[in-house]
């Protein structure tokens, strides 16, 4: 089976959200790099703005067909966090003859991949929730407006329980106590019958609060209730309990569920919770084209994107990769940082699943599942975040996420292999080494990198990035080489040097010439 | 589970392959068409060459994903068919670095199709069989020839069983019976006992053939056999039963396996059998496209490529669409032509599936997988074969796929939505319709379809077929009111008129000016 509908968890995922104390996630995607491998389009002397080009241009007509969200919540009594973790599977599943008919490119390496993880298939292409950007979501409201306008109105929408109102026990007035009785009977019948929906009598808003309040503080264990007017008969809708973290798209939902599960994103976005995610780049490029719009060109424009659906973003690759944990952590992958965060002088934090949510062993194997992939992620954020706290005069265990000590991580996201530049500066300028020790080479086909050595082999030390099959930038130890360097090949014929100030200029002024697209 | 393993089943497909009087086949694709629109790509005016050019364009990008396979054996004496389907999963599985990492796009709307259908994704993507085309094969074979000179030769490689010696009731002379009965026994243990495989006493490669001879003779049920030598042991390898038609990939097998299913393919190809497929151009494309080379550029190129890979083809929707049949069906849709090919004046053929091999039963509603549309495709032809009979004095209930009725539909197939060219011919020149009656109207982006009918009402009755959205062609009813036409559009200044002649000498003079590529 394949867990509880979508449509029914949905509140579910509003109160994880809204209770939270940060959020991790984490995507999977149908594939990597559509240019002919990875390293061809990840040169270690990228700009940023090269980089963001590259991956855009060739990354993002893959799928992320599953997303994985787990909640933190910080228990001050019990000093553990309490986590509850979602799978969704998702497919762009057309609705209609006028909604677009979605192509996506797979990656054979990225599907053996997680196939031989035991991902299943079907649950995205047999049982995905769909999902609109914001463009398509507009479209939509109008042509069901236009519908809605036409039609005499029917059918009930259901109306969610607001996330805020699930907290606290219920201080139910004398006058309203028998009728709340009756309706917690009602319910209490459910547990033993198939029946799922209980009719209420007519009542105000005030008594429906409070059936939301007794309801929620009676049956903490993941029961969630919604209500329902059905030919003008109001429902209690009952969802017993959540037994896997796994969502699916049910045949019966509406249309207007098309939105789907970028509701989940949007609840995301405007809880303005600290989003934690590792080499997370990927993932928050995909998450914004495929839910709010496609990508704008420009580097400046998208990290302005950026920060209105993620205000706050924390990488823990680029955390492990800058001090004080640079020096203490010597592989970043995250199966990696996750072991050595569980040993000294890091300690593994107090973490356990709120009740009818999957709770993971990390010292199993575990299938390679997006929520895994993001409680493991979260965990690794407390033990660093915690780790800072030894440091305080007196040391503190207990480093929250909203503490000024994870301030200097925010908004900055790691960037695979470029030599000089740690991350992208989603909030503000980025880093701009001056690459005064950087030649731009360009040489005959048949050179290989052994070439290149033997060419500068009276500068010292030379590190070689690939641009292309014709050229590569080499970086000298010392800056003051540069000049002897350039005169030397002032006569040469096969190849070519120019120092990386004036293969800036250069390419910027191709730019220049070319017309505006 | 998932049938039996892809090596095991070789030698059943082989042997069918060989049997058969002819063979049907059918694929499903992870998508149709990344244009914009499947109609915005099919032009009702469309030459054969610009067809095949948007084909190639368009389509060749998606993924051949399962192929079904439905031999025919004609059975004279109780007069009816014997198939054998096979359903075959396929996937580009990497095998190691070196290996290519291919990508392929998916159309949402195909792949919700095949999900509404039943479709089984985790056998494509989990339990696919890979695929070599032949110059990844070469590449290949000379890696491990070169892997093989290095080490010692140790491990066996399997040899299989040749197809041309499963025929036929064993001889087998007095000195070798006692032989011969010693492995019977011992196979006819292996029923009652999980093993799978029995050591052979030393012997000769007659002896082994007398072995297969025996075995196939005495157990016809899908009872398979091969031998295997192991550090030195001659093994024989037998396969019970085949219980289902699908087949996957083991993780045991090995990197000389990797050709996969092109083998498949080689045999359908070396037997030289005629194949039959419905509306089968793209199945065409795509399996050249797969398991032998890219796509020529050019058409007549593919046409050569095509009859050596299938000297022999038979399109079904282009017979239903052809005289006789053509007044006798009204929907050549696959679904609607096996029903009305089942009733009068046609009638359904005796078909039978043999032992061991999966029967369908057409009157209900099956699962749409490749092996059932191929079995269906193969029914059919064999009906409308059939009624051609009935033509004959004195008339012939039965016509065998070597009759020389069928022969004028070889080779020609189906073009989808062209209004004057029902066929690609693969084995000669395309018929080339005058379209004399034919104009070429250029007009601004606001025209509608209603703009040109109401240009054209002094012409009688038109038939429009959109070019883009500023371009059409329109076609008259009659063809000396071309030139009035042209005459009244002379002094137009929003709209433009060539005839059909003109704007394909344009085209012609337009191609000529680009540099070849
Ligand atoms: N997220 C992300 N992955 C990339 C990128 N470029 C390549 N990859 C691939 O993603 C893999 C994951 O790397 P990493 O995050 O360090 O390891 P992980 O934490 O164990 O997943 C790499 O090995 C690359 O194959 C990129 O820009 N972003
Ligand atoms: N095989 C094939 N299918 C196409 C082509 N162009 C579009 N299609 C799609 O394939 C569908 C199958 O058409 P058809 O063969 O007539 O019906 P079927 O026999 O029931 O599959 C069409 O409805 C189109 O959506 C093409 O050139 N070849």
């Amino acid at each position: 089976t394949y867990g509880i509908p979508f449509k029914d968890c949905l509140i579910l995922v509003y109160t994880a959200i809204e209770e939270a104390d940060f959020l991790a996630i984490d995507g999977e995607f149908s594939g990597i790099s559509d240019g002919p491998s990875v390293s061809a389009l990840t040169n270690g002397l990228d700009t940023p703005e090269e980089r963001y080009t590259k991956l855009k241009k060739h990354s993002m007509d893959f799928l992320l067909f599953q997303f994985g969200l787990c909640t933190f919540k910080y228990d001050q009594k019990d000093a553990k966090y309490v986590t509850k973790t979602f799978n969704f599977y998702i497919f762009p599943k057309p609705f209609n003859r006028t909604s677009p008919d979605i192509k996506f490119i797979c990656q054979s390496s990225s599907i053996d991949f997680l196939a031989s993880q035991g991902f299943d298939f079907n649950k995205v292409f047999c049982h995905g929730i769909p999902y609109l950007n914001h463009e398509e979501e507009a479209q939509l409201r109008e042509q069901t407006e236009e519908k809605r306008s036409q039609q005499a109105n029917g059918v009930g929408t259901p109306s969610y329980i607001s996330p805020s109102c699930s907290k606290g026990p219920a201080h139910v007035p004398d006058e309203h106590k028998d009728f709340i009785n009756r309706v917690v009977e009602k319910v209490e019948a459910l547990f033993s019958s198939t029946e799922k929906t209980v009719d209420l009598e007519p009542c105000t808003g005030f008594q429906r609060k409070l059936i939301y309040q007794t309801l929620n503080w009676k049956f903490p264990k993941g029961l969630h209730v919604e209500t329902m007017e059905i030919d003008k008969v109001v429902k209690l809708n009952v969802c017993l309990r959540l037994l896997a973290c796994d969502f699916y798209w049910s045949k019966g939902m509406q249309l207007n569920d098309a939105v789907g599960f970028s509701r989940v994103i949007h609840a995301i976005s405007k809880s303005g919770k600290l989003v934690v995610g590792h080499n997370m780049l990927l993932d928050v490029m995909h998450t914004i084209h495929q839910f709010y719009c496609p990508l704008p060109n420009d580097l400046q424009d998208f990290k302005e994107v950026t920060m209105c659906v993620f205000p706050r973003l924390l990488d823990t690759k680029l955390m492990a990769s800058t001090q004080p944990f640079k020096d203490l952590i010597n592989n970043t992958s995250l199966a990696e940082l996750e072991k050595q965060l569980n040993e000294s002088p890091f300690k593994a934090p107090q973490i356990e699943a709120a009740e009818g949510f999957p709770s993971y062993n990390t010292a199993k194997e575990q299938l390679h599942e997006a929520g895994y992939d993001a409680y493991i992620t979260g965990r690794c954020f407390i033990s660093m975040a915690n780790f800072l706290g030894s440091f305080l005069t007196p040391p503190k265990a207990y480093v929250s996420a909203h503490s000024k000590l994870i301030e200097p991580f925010y908004n900055k996201l790691f960037l695979m292999r470029i030599i000089d530049i740690p991350y992208l500066n989603i909030a503000g300028p980025d880093l701009q080494p001056k690459r005064d020790n950087v030649l731009y080479v360009t040489f005959p086909k048949e050179w290989k990198t052994s070439d290149l050595y033997q060419l500068f082999s009276a500068f010292g030390n030379i590190q070689v990035s690939w641009v292309d099959d014709t050229s590569a930038f080499v970086s000298l130890s010392q800056t003051d080489q540069v000049q002897i360097a350039m005169n030397t090949s002032r006569y040469a014929e096969s190849y070519k040097i120019q120092t990386y100030a004036e293969y800036i200029q250069g390419r910027q002024q191709e730019k220049e010439k070319q017309p505006p697209t």
